[in-house]
């Protein structure tokens, strides 16, 4: 099938290789994932050189060290994106999985199995390691990609794209289940959000403005992978050094990542006692906080502002807020959280089961750092991403979320 | 809270209400089921009489028959709702079920449970016993409602609300978690759409341009239960006799049904003998058969078009084609399928297999009549609708399909 029009091409091939995908075999399909890593591993050089256009581009536009470190690919970055894509293989395959099933009085036999979804749609910006994470995941579910990188990475994109397709074309499964729609630009991008029928599901992954420009302008169904204001609540039953450790280590263990802590919630039992201590400690490793102003009397320097809760500050940057009631702090979480992932340290079962029932987020802890939010730790063995939405997928997401399901009905010739 | 935005105010209403509902017990929800089934019994001239306000405004307005049967409530209609509201009593409570769970190596014991969505928003047309479908299964799964039932119903709809509010809020539970935003009329419906944190799921139910303007317009997530063009395919090596049931089951048990077949293809090995018989048998029930040039020859009087394919009739009319393979089979139902349900009348099994493998549908079917399609035949008890799109539910939903899940994530002290 040929249109004149280059984008409506592009779609076409990809959901008719994705049929095809849809069927392939567990074996197939990890061939084709162990050629893609052979195939990155064999074109370190080229690869690299691609990455070093865009990162000229990066320069000249003055796009900041942080992002000019997210787009940079160096050999041991490679070797690592090569061995992530070997951990894909030992996963257990989704497609096929029953997920329910009964036999009728009729005799009809009825199974809810997983299925792929088709084509997954993906929107990101400046990481080309995105590219081989989210072909891979697709890839061992049983879907095509299509891939919205953007133009920060765009030389590096192209080359990988590139090389991932005829890796798993040389594998025996149709490499055009995975393409690129970096060349169609912006325009590209807005058409990808509107592709029904096409694609199925689009993930964009990136800053918040990117996943509300997607949640806002798509018509194909969205997981929205999200932002993380998370919460950790010390209840006044809690244990102090239980405390002290939970929100050090959910403040600071990797505070650039989505499931670190942003706001720091204490009873007021804890003002004068756990809470000056705590301050100190998070002062002694960088942390820069903000509080009320019993905070402040507890030795917070810096005044909190409505922005100050309100805000995924994503680095040694923290709110803190001291409370009467874990009511008060239910409030506090109800109307900033971005219902990412809250924790409550505590010894109070009530309390705990109280927290754990009418929080409303993803991921709700007693007694655990929040940085346990994450599909690795969960034990899912890959990252997907963190989905904050209700619909479909919520919280960490494994390669089960990447399929739909279908029923299949077995009759021996009933009728109603 | 209030604010000076009457449509906002109610939503908040009804987000607050629902807050609560989500943590009631089982016990409760039963109760105020009950409540509403014995407030509809003892309100049936009122809600007669508002009926026919709505149904002297459709004949004004000329809606046509088939619309004044949706739109009529009678006693008998009235104490059916009662009695469909108290077998909602006796379904399980999806809410607390885990769905997955495990101990980690560190401690920390996980645990996906179901939680209900929240608010759940309805947007449908002229039937008033949907009203009451909804909010008895928002209930019972935990979630309040935002009702949008259009002008044609508003006033059965007004008073279906309050009597359902009163009574709900008569058993001990917040009856504002039930709302009606029909006095906003169009311009709230598409608010509706846009009330992302207010509303969590958006469920349309009616006409296929219903469904496509709430698919297009909203950033809720939307779950499409959808039209059925629906196929039953007769393979060569099918059994006679078996497959003349199925199809005159599948085309004319209830022919204004999404789940009844719209279009035959059958085998060429069945051209000369099976087709002319089963062509009779249909016309026999009076069904307007239009086909291709070899059903032609087999006895059906009216030439096929591309529209014959591509029209959900939902009447007495069928479309038939002959195919040469199960291969031009399949790709005929990849071009016009609405992806609802596909059925296959065959002996072969490993042609029963590639066929529900291959098929992209939310049910596909060996043997049996595609009227199973149903929440009720799949033992689920009530009907939510058929979801015909792949994200979150797919095929029919019962009340699992209305609730979201949470990680509940249990440490003692436990970082990273």
């Amino acid at each position: 099938m040929s249109s004149t029009d280059a984008f409506v091409d592009l779609l076409t091939l990809a959901k008719g290789a994705s049929r095809a995908l849809a069927t392939a075999t567990t074996a197939q399909k990890n061939a084709a994932l162990e050629a893609i890593a052979v195939a990155l591993e064999g074109a370190i050089p080229e690869i690299i050189a691609a990455n070093e256009l865009d990162l000229a581009r990066g320069v000249e536009n003055a796009i900041g060290d942080g992002l000019l470190d997210r787009l940079k690919l160096d050999e041991a970055r490679i070797r690592g994106l090569a061995a992530a894509v070997r951990e894909i293989v030992s996963l257990p395959d989704p497609v096929g999985e029953v997920v329910r099933g009964s036999t009728l009085a009729n005799g009809i036999a009825i199974a809810q199995q997983r299925v792929p979804f088709g084509v997954i749609g993906a929107i990101y910006e400046a990481r080309p390691n995105v590219t081989v994470d989210i072909v891979a995941l697709a890839l061992k579910s049983g879907n095509g990609a299509v891939l919205r990188g953007g133009s920060a990475a765009e030389d590096s994109n192209r080359v990988l794209v590139r090389l991932i397709q005829e890796a798993v074309s040389g594998s025996g499964i149709d490499g055009n289940a995975f393409q690129t729609i970096d060349p169609f630009g912006r325009e590209g991008a807005g058409r990808l959000m509107r592709a029904r029928g096409f694609v199925d599901v689009l993930i964009p992954r990136g800053s918040a403005g990117l996943i509300a420009t997607v949640v806002n302008e798509s018509t194909v169904p969205v997981i929205e992978t999200g932002a993380g204001i998370v919460h950790v609540y010390v209840d006044a039953s809690a244990d102090p050094d239980m405390a002290h450790a939970i929100v050090v280590n959910a403040k600071t263990h990797r505070p650039s990542v989505c499931n670190s802590a942003e706001t720091l919630l204490v009873h007021a039992a804890h003002a004068d006692t756990l809470l000056p201590r705590l301050v100190d400690a998070l002062a002694e490793r960088g942390v820069v906080l903000y509080g009320d102003e019993r905070a402040q009397t507890a030795g917070v320097r810096e005044p909190a502002t409505p922005e100050t809760w309100a805000t995924e500050h994503l680095d040694l940057v923290m709110g803190v807020r001291v409370v009467d009631s874990m009511d008060e702090a239910i409030a506090h979480i109800d109307e900033y959280s971005t219902k990412h992932t809250e924790s409550i340290v505590t010894n109070d079962f009530g309390n705990a089961e109280r927290f754990l029932a009418e929080v409303d987020s993803a991921v709700v802890m007693v007694n655990a750092s929040t940085r346990f939010t994450d599909g690795g730790e969960f034990g899912f063995g890959a990252e997907v991403g963190i989905s904050t939405q209700k619909m479909h997928a919520r919280g960490p997401m494994g390669l089960p979320e990447l399929t739909s399901t279908k029923w299949v009905v077995r009759g021996t010739g009933q009728i109603r």
